[in-house]
């Protein structure tokens, strides 16, 4: 019966180099973007927004910011480990069909946030869960979504005219692909492999290893 | 064909009061698990662990803590919020089955995490992917999650020996539920309204609203 739930879990990839660029329909992005909407928050701020990003030069300008972000990684690179990452494609932001930009409102709710007086970045956490839903829902939908962290968070304000305040949480792009891979890019490029489930549960405790 | 998935989607909620407290059987927890194991991470970093806490005195400990922070946010509302904060249930610690406590190592896979140089945040949005993972799925499996965020980082790592240097990120109750209500609880309880969709959306640029 949730074996169609599963199949989105594990199916799901962080798409690079697959997109098509293929239009999506209003109906389909409606329902990603209702998803999103539709995760939990901390004091039920919904602390979220959602850019969707179709103009051409806004694009160009932030892959031409990834892209120079991008060298200043490969600088920090032994040289064994800059020859792996210059194999790996980091970003689809010029040939999927669009992005969404997904922020955070640390004031949205405040100044009681039930849930919050705690924990600060419970806000940034909500953020975040709406981001995998949008992401699973996509995946549903038979679309590719990429995550592109290679930015700087100012840079990305000022691009988008985003007030100082809000935060730029996340890049995504968005849009139908060939094909979503079996094997995460990193694995399949030799960078990193995936660790054991076993390795990461631990009982009642925190057990050393 | 989506259906399925979005009606995961739409039927999660945030459990305080619905847990019955009936066991899990290893092969679901497996899969819950493992959903939240499959979720995306910057670098293919998986910076999540997973502490599975069934031990009575451990959890009579944290709910005692959680609800001496339940007063230090009390007193900062005013008589108004604080009347309508004293009918809300925060924590179903004691009558869900178990918790899981979901943590985050930024050392893992340092010190060059493709995808982190710009973002020192990005490992901790992974965990949260795979909590959405976890909750998804639980929910997929007829199960609540509710998670607690009344609490200090600093009592619930020394109550679990969770080594300095990793963060814990979520306290989430887990278990069989009598039902899933159809409007979160926050909203049912007067506290706070969800947002319209319509609002959160933009279109290439920050709309200021």
């Amino acid at each position: 019966m949730v074996s169609e739930f599963y199949d989105v879990i594990h199916r799901r990839r962080d798409v690079r180099g697959q997109f098509t660029g293929a239009a999506i329909s209003v109906d389909v992005l409606d329902r990603v973007l209702e998803a999103a909407h539709a995760a939990p928050s901390v004091g039920l701020t919904q602390p979220w927004d959602f850019v969707v990003v179709r103009d051409r030069p806004l694009r160009e300008a932030f892959h031409q910011h990834v892209h120079r972000e991008r060298e200043v990684f490969a600088a920090t690179l032994d040289a064994e480990a800059a020859e792996r990452f210059a194999r790996i494609k980091i970003d689809g932001v010029l040939e999927s069909t669009l992005s969404v930009v997904v922020t955070y409102d640390p004031d949205r709710g405040s100044p009681a946030v039930l849930g919050r007086h705690a924990i600060a970045d419970a806000g940034l956490y909500s953020v975040c869960l709406a981001i995998q839903n949008l992401w699973l829902a996509a995946t549903a939908e038979q679309l590719g979504v990429g995550w592109v962290s290679f930015y700087r968070e100012e840079f990305l304000r000022e691009l988008l005219a985003i007030p100082a305040g809000i935060r730029p949480v996340a890049w995504l792009c968005l849009g139908p692909v060939t094909h979503l891979e079996a094997v995460p890019d990193l694995e399949r490029h030799g960078w990193r492999r995936r660790r054991p489930l076993a390795e990461a549960i631990h009982t009642d405790r925190w057990t050393p290893r």
